[in-house]
């Protein structure tokens, strides 16, 4: 008779950098998912994990199919057409999702979206969302899977049948520091994303100051890793890394994040905004199998086609579709501040992090999981990365319900901002493509 | 004002290599007694701990403080004399403390002795001391320092109150697969001994397959550790390095041990356990600070004085003090069974460890913490390595309750024994002396 397998015994081996085979993964996840493993013992094997990997050829793609299966898999099958989704690591001022889920649903890919919420200094797409007056993101599955098969989206939070065994292991990593270990990361979205029943994805992962991953290297690893896991699996995907020094677009917050989108949708909004939705949107209509791209793209943004698509996506959701036509329907701030500039000179320097924290002391974010998210607060930037400013200009206007959260808000947002006498050297926007 | 401290910040500054301060150590200790620090953040730390360690001069003596801290310290203060404890790191056979404690206290050093349970394939000398009928360990402590005052000894059960920190700690390792690193022994054998308010602690760290230890470079920097930060926190401590391939004495069990020990103090016993009782006795002595070494303890084996120490112990602790008299009294097998050589030769080798699990599958010891002993159950070897034998003769007498149990520890017994051609060379029972 085989002895029945006991967590202490895989926690060892991995301890002691062992690759656990396909029913020894399946038997952590399955411990996870209905409790027979302590959680104890499984912050100990995920700790262990952090020191010792997991081979990305013999273990990760069993312990991912293990972690997807775990509870319900979308199956969008009989929806014509492929369906694929984007996953960004998560930026500052990073509303992509908003603009590049209508744009490319309009040009034929199908897009099941199902997104997070803001953490630390980071936002989140479900926050930004739920400021528009109405707007739904918790739509049962049956609901999901009819929005995207009529209007080719739909974009929703993660529900307790999809991948619970990553919702149990994913609060035990916040809470004992094993969050940070690539192969934990790569596992962790990927059994989100793939149990919408996607065929591909398209990854932007976030490098720099205001990123999770602080290098080059860090990422490409991440991405890497990421990348080969999910064609492991039978899904397509690749990979852009691009740069977070400086928060993307103008606006950062939730309400002044939509209406930025509103604006990239109506064919204007910031070049950086703008520029990385077409670069994205055109990835995904290659794993879509949709031709066209980049041209296809600035059509559609041109034409006021993706802006319908997101009115209408609005109005699907229960949202307030006349915000796409009259923004200042969206929640407005009880108090605005301006933060001049104390000298004059250049913009060199606009640390993602700080100015991701500072929207969080505005009441836009959140310090912890419970905490509640102002729909209304935020900033928005007068002056950029190498923008010219004399001393007494607005550099950013400051929202917030309190003059105190103001004040928090504008001494970490002075603490963000560098000006110098030259303008820095251009960034490239992508830094790598990886396939 | 200063940020509260968060398990999850120290969790990561360990796991990133970082050295804990000594506020942060206390911080985590507390944590884990009183249940602030939730057990998949202390599960994550201690294998944080198992990769990276802990200083033994900036973090080990504040860890070892505070978990000694955690609870009651006895204060033995008010006794004339150094109190001076043994610790062994588990073996086999090895009921050393048994003939210990009396023929030390019997010299003149009190020996405050909080003594563990057997758990897998070693022994514990609370089971050994509870096969004698009557016999209890859970003296409360005022009767416990009352004796060490009176009889110069006592050997107690750790209670809840003594370092209720590693009691916690201890059960999250067994269950998380974080037993086996340095620090963490070093620190939970000392909290234990040290809360028993002992000036000096003599280790015997086991070497070999049936030890916990199986290379002497392990035992070597066990015993370092251990006897550097007993010193660091004020008090002395010496190690001996002792062979641990092949069971100590003849008897492995409970009674049967008892009846060995009962031997050693009566002036015989086998040579090796008389000799390890002299060896520790003699540092004891002098950690103690008492002069006279291996020849007051020659002498008081010799004229029954250490004997009779035993025997006022066992009637203090309400055992049945007849028993050194009379081994016969001590509980008897129900069957008894030889096991025999199947051929003429040398026994080379007697596998500890094997042994062990032979007198656990007897019922001598504990496959689980919840399982009882059987007092009765155990063995005695008929030859030891090193003696000659023919076929026929009996290697060993097995006792058990049961049949099923005695064919269960015959086999795993036979597995334990090589028998070759020529006698092995003789190894020295000390290896190494760290003072």
């Amino acid at each position: 008779m085989k002895p029945a397998m006991r967590a202490y015994d895989l926690i060892r081996k991995k301890r002691d950098g062992g690759a656990l085979s396909p029913e020894e993964l399946r038997f952590m996840v399955r411990g996870a998912t209905t409790g027979e493993v302590a959680d104890e013992q499984l912050a100990a094997f995920l700790m262990a994990v952090f020191f010792r990997g997991m081979d990305l050829r013999t273990e990760l793609p069993h312990w991912l199919e293990a972690m997807l299966r775990s509870g319900d898999v979308l199956d969008l099958s009989r929806i014509a057409g492929r369906k694929v989704d984007k996953h960004s690591t998560g930026g500052v001022g990073d509303k992509i999702s908003l603009p590049l889920a209508p744009l490319v649903a309009v040009c034929g890919v199908r897009v099941p979206m199902v997104s997070g919420r803001g953490l630390g200094h980071t936002g989140g797409t479900l926050d930004k969302l739920e400021s528009i007056p109405g707007f739904r993101v918790d739509l049962p599955t049956s609901r999901f899977v009819e929005l995207v098969d009529r209007l080719g989206l739909c974009l929703i939070g993660q529900t307790a049948e999809i991948a619970p065994a990553d919702r149990k292991l994913y609060a035990l990593r916040d809470a004992t520091a094993t969050v940070e270990s690539v192969p934990l990361i790569a596992s962790s979205i990927l059994s989100k994303k793939l149990a919408e029943g996607i065929d591909a994805l398209v990854l932007d992962v976030k490098v720099g100051r205001g990123a999770f991953m602080k290098t080059l290297d860090d990422a490409r690893l991440l991405a890497r890793t990421m990348v080969d896991l999910c064609k492991s699996v039978g899904r397509d995907c690749l990979a852009l890394l691009t740069r977070m020094d400086a928060p993307l677009g103008r606006a950062v917050g939730n309400a002044v994040e939509v209406a930025e989108s509103i604006e990239v949708l109506s064919g204007g909004g910031p070049a950086d905004v703008r520029e990385l939705t077409v670069l994205l949107g055109a990835e995904m209509l290659l794993l879509g199998g949709v031709s066209g791209g980049r041209e296809r793209l600035e059509k559609a943004l041109g034409d006021g086609s993706a802006r319908r698509r997101f009115a209408e996506l609005i109005e699907a959701q229960g949202g307030d579709a006349r915000v796409v036509d009259d923004p200042g329907r969206l929640p407005q701030p009880r108090h605005r501040k301006e933060v001049l500039a104390r000298r004059a000179g250049v913009v060199t320097a606009l640390d993602a992090e700080l100015v991701g924290l500072a929207a969080v002391d505005l009441g836009a974010g959140r310090a912890r999981k419970e905490d509640p998210v102002d729909p209304a607060a935020g900033l928005l930037l007068r002056r950029r990365v190498g923008e010219s400013v004399r001393a007494g200009d607005a550099l950013a206007e400051l929202h917030a319900a309190t003059e105190s959260r103001l004040e928090a808000g504008e001494a970490r947002f002075s603490a963000a901002v560098t000006i110098g006498d030259a303008a820095p050297p251009g960034q490239p926007l992508v830094l790598e493509r990886i396939a």
